[in-house]
């Protein structure tokens, strides 16, 4: 029992609390706040195998792991006594009554999240009837946050970089049928990443660590996957485009699907897509 | 002026103390400490472009980043006052006299540091005549320490998992004329991720965090890539082999090539190998 209890201390790194800007909008901050906590609390509560159980199926069509309805279920708590509207993953659309709602991705990299991979993050969107107007990202486990204002320019900026041919990228994994696409955009990069968290790897477009992130075809991204990356990799310089050119607005209709991809600038976002469609 | 500075603070985050265990060696516990304060040097001090520009070509036959010549330096000065010898990438062997010696990677995933992607860390050895027997890898953006020595047991271990079908990989990005040997193990795999830095890889191994770690066959490993590895992956219940059967012995010369195989189980690390070997 000593050795169990040491071995959970040693791997459930504890999560800090996210290091907001001052300017950020109180209810998007309560929410990210809460989505911490409760990170952590899971964490500390469950087993990896216990946090990545499939404990029912979402409002989006997926199933849906421990670790997302606990983070889930704090999120809702704190949007519904700041008043707002929630459209989550799982929960789907909660309508508290007001004109603003929070789009949010309760746990972006949720596989990383309950394996133990450093790598998944909070994201959401403060939406005012049907436009973003704010973005929030926040790495749970440094506590680092990407803040952004539509319309606003944002203090980091993307790479600048127009051209492919010897980029830094982010993609998702190939999959059955993507696997030529895939490999036609990483011939062509200098480097690629594969981090499993697309809200991570965008705000790493933004402040331009990388120069891109794409999903080769799979339209794997719903609305939360993306809303805060459509309003912080433009603020920043960059695009964020769907593949197929299919329009990101707000809408509750979780079945829809996109496959995103943000850029640098708007001609690396066209190439990338030329090169993906082959 | 005052807009660039803004941005750089914005985009530098701190690098922190590792959190180091009270059992890790003198001398490995001085050479990461100033390892991570070097890198938070460097970090404020100069820009991205700067800390990936070659400043010289390294000991083991490839350029150096101005990152890495940055760190080195502060671990060779460590090293000597610790009064152990030092074999690291750059400077390669550094004799200060002593039956003790220091293998070090100075900043293993030196493309993510300079980029600003924050997955790299510090990773060392130390070697008693020609044994290792202590480990030390260090994450630098979150001071994360994982410390092992050669024949004890770890707080953490490996998942324990026997097959590649359903596993969650660590894996390099494929290179020309690995194409096939990469898609062979990603379309087996359920999982699998490019963090693109394999230090920091090989400990998700032993904490269980992944199932394992593959170089797909491109000779890409020098020993001080693998030898923390090498110490702490057993010791949490894994594997760590080479592709190719090759041993993994202390060796001064640098010019040796691994592609290494971490894997939570023996088992595993032979499936892995005979699937990419085809």
């Amino acid at each position: 029992m000593a050795l169990s209890w040491h071995v959970r201390c040693m791997t459930q790194w504890p999560v800090p609390l996210p290091n907001l800007p001052a300017d950020v909008h109180p209810a998007l901050a309560a929410t990210a706040i809460a989505a911490s906590a409760a990170y952590d609390g899971a964490r500390r509560g469950f087993t990896r195998g216990q946090l990545r159980e499939e404990v029912a199926d979402g409002a989006d069509g997926t199933p849906t792991m421990r670790v997302d309805a606990i983070v889930e279920a704090a999120i809702a708590e704190a949007a519904a006594e700041a008043g707002a509207n929630l459209l989550s993953e799982e929960a789907g659309f909660i309508d508290n009554g007001s004109a603003a709602t929070l789009v949010v991705d309760p746990v972006d990299g949720s596989a990383n999240a309950a394996m133990g991979v450093p790598l998944s993050c909070f994201a959401g969107a403060l939406v005012i009837d049907d436009q973003p107007v704010e973005a929030l990202t926040v790495w749970f486990d440094t506590g680092r946050a990407w803040s952004a204002h539509a319309g606003r320019p944002t203090p980091y900026r993307t790479t600048g970089r127009t051209a492919l041919k010897g980029a830094s990228m982010c993609m998702m994994r190939p999959k059955r049928g993507s696997e030529d696409a895939w490999m036609r955009v990483a011939n062509q990069a200098e480097r690629i990443r594969i981090l499993a968290t697309t809200c991570l790897e965008a705000v790493l477009v933004a402040e331009g660590a990388v120069d891109a992130f794409a999903d080769p075809g799979s339209d794997t991204h719903r609305l939360m996957d993306l809303i805060a990356a459509l309003v912080t990799v433009p603020a920043a310089g960059g695009a964020l485009l769907d593949l197929r050119g299919r329009p990101l607005t707000f809408d509750v209709d979780l079945s829809r699907r996109w496959s995103g991809i943000a850029a640098a600038t708007p001609a690396l976002a066209d190439e990338l897509i030329t090169t993906i469609l082959g």
